[in-house]
């Protein structure tokens, strides 16, 4: 898929949690179903994509996987973009067990977010899959959380471990070019690091960007506008919990979308406001 | 969880594919849970534990997630204990949501496996997970497939990435010890990289090892007795391919039943015929 076909750069999460549904909703798969139709509903004319957290699902036992494949669904009926985030990876055979399950022919499901521990044969399972079915990925380059860099950042030669994920990302992924000459290979980096992001949009001129960290985790339209390319597109923004839990009140739905709304025209105008 | 609470150190992978179902079971996720439940019964007096591969559940939709929790329900009964192969990650938050989701109080699973990419905070809501409800994790270290080292050899000062990883989880886990001075976060080494073993057993005294990819992705006896600590604990050996589809004919439970004898015997052979 190409993740940037729709003009907005927003994606929104939907990382439901009970206890923080609105006050009116039951607290059970059903009630989630209910919630995350209304926020769909409420930011769709706004957001290109919708990334359910896979986790928030599992948490609900397999009627909580039931409802994540029926909000998949619903969403694609109502043209959003899926990317379903589960952050994947095993060794080559259960990689392709996994692409298969997520990125099958007619899934509801465009886009799976995976994570490059395990190197090239627990990636190429998912591109292969990909160039099947028109279908993506995202590959965790450097994550938004404070200790990314433990790991990430760990010097190795001339460059660091995420540096050298980015090189193999660009790798992968500049042999599946769609028509915008972006690949189905796309890569994940934190809105919570500019620096990081400004450089990384350098070494993987071909691979789209999801940058999470949006909102609460204090990402803002100044640290994400250098993971775009020149034309403005290349990039989508995530924030989960600023938008979908801007009120727990019965106004939800309205708040929601003018968060969304909000996120918008701050990248936007980030976006104008700069040479690149 | 103690993982080698039991004398034996067999693991048995349950990674269920409906074309490689014995030839009478349907090729639907009630065949796959008759299939597992067979298994279980024809390894359950020489296994340990058993250990679901997520990816082949949710390949299989909702009905293949319930499918895995009835799985580990059985097994359960069977007294024996259930690691949950998922390798989960994520930023801190959704990592707690993870760890709830598979390790709650009562919870069929014992230890699930976690990749450690996003540092730290990735991590420890796992392992306060576990010390609440007395369960385990392994992280992964050293996976058992040709391109681990792209990533996890990556050299970085002294030491390489994987090395890196394994003094972070002996940190981790050294405060979290049970009765057998054994931690409840353990580490993932494959089969099939026994000189990483050999090395990793040493950087690691208190962590309990799962070591994957024995039989049909090549690992043997003498490969991972290194894993043991010197009075033949503190191991888990899984294999999964070479055990659970011994036969497609009839004889599928036996034919099971040999192979787990099998490799028992194979690695107490190992174990006794070392100065380890």
């Amino acid at each position: 898929m190409q993740a940037t076909q729709k003009k907005s750069p927003v994606c929104v999460g939907l990382d439901p949690l009970l206890e923080k549904l609105p006050l009116h909703l039951s607290k059970d798969p059903a009630g989630v179903l209910a919630f995350n139709k209304g926020i769909i509903d409420a930011v769709k004319n706004i957001a290109a994509c919708i990334k359910p957290q896979l986790a928030y699902y599992e948490l609900l036992g397999w009627e909580g996987m039931k409802v994540f494949w029926e909000t998949c669904s619903y969403a694609k009926d109502q043209n959003l973009l899926v990317i379903a985030d589960g952050k994947r990876n095993d060794i080559g055979p259960t990689a392709s067990a996994y692409a298969e399950a997520y990125l099958y022919e007619g899934s509801p499901v465009d886009s799976l977010t995976v994570n490059p521990y395990l190197g090239s044969d627990g990636i190429t399972p998912f591109i292969e899959q990909c160039t099947k079915t028109e279908k993506g990925i995202f590959v965790l380059i450097k994550t938004s959380n404070p200790s990314s860099g433990e790991l990430q950042d760990l010097p190795t030669g001339d460059e660091c471990v995420h540096e050298h994920i980015a090189q193999l990302t660009e790798s992968w992924g500049m042999h599946h070019l769609g028509g915008s000459n972006l690949s189905c290979v796309g890569a994940v980096i934190g809105a919570t690091y500019p620096e990081e992001l400004k450089y990384l949009r350098t070494l993987m001129p071909h691979i789209p960007f999801l940058i999470p960290g949006y909102g609460t985790q204090g990402g803002t339209a100044q640290n994400v506008k250098y993971g775009f390319i020149p034309n403005g597109t290349g990039a989508i923004v995530n924030a989960s919990r600023s938008i979908i839990y801007a009120s727990s009140g019965k106004d939800w739905k309205e708040a929601a979308t003018k968060a969304a709304e909000k996120m918008a025209e701050e990248i936007k105008g980030a976006l104008k406001n700069t040479s690149h």
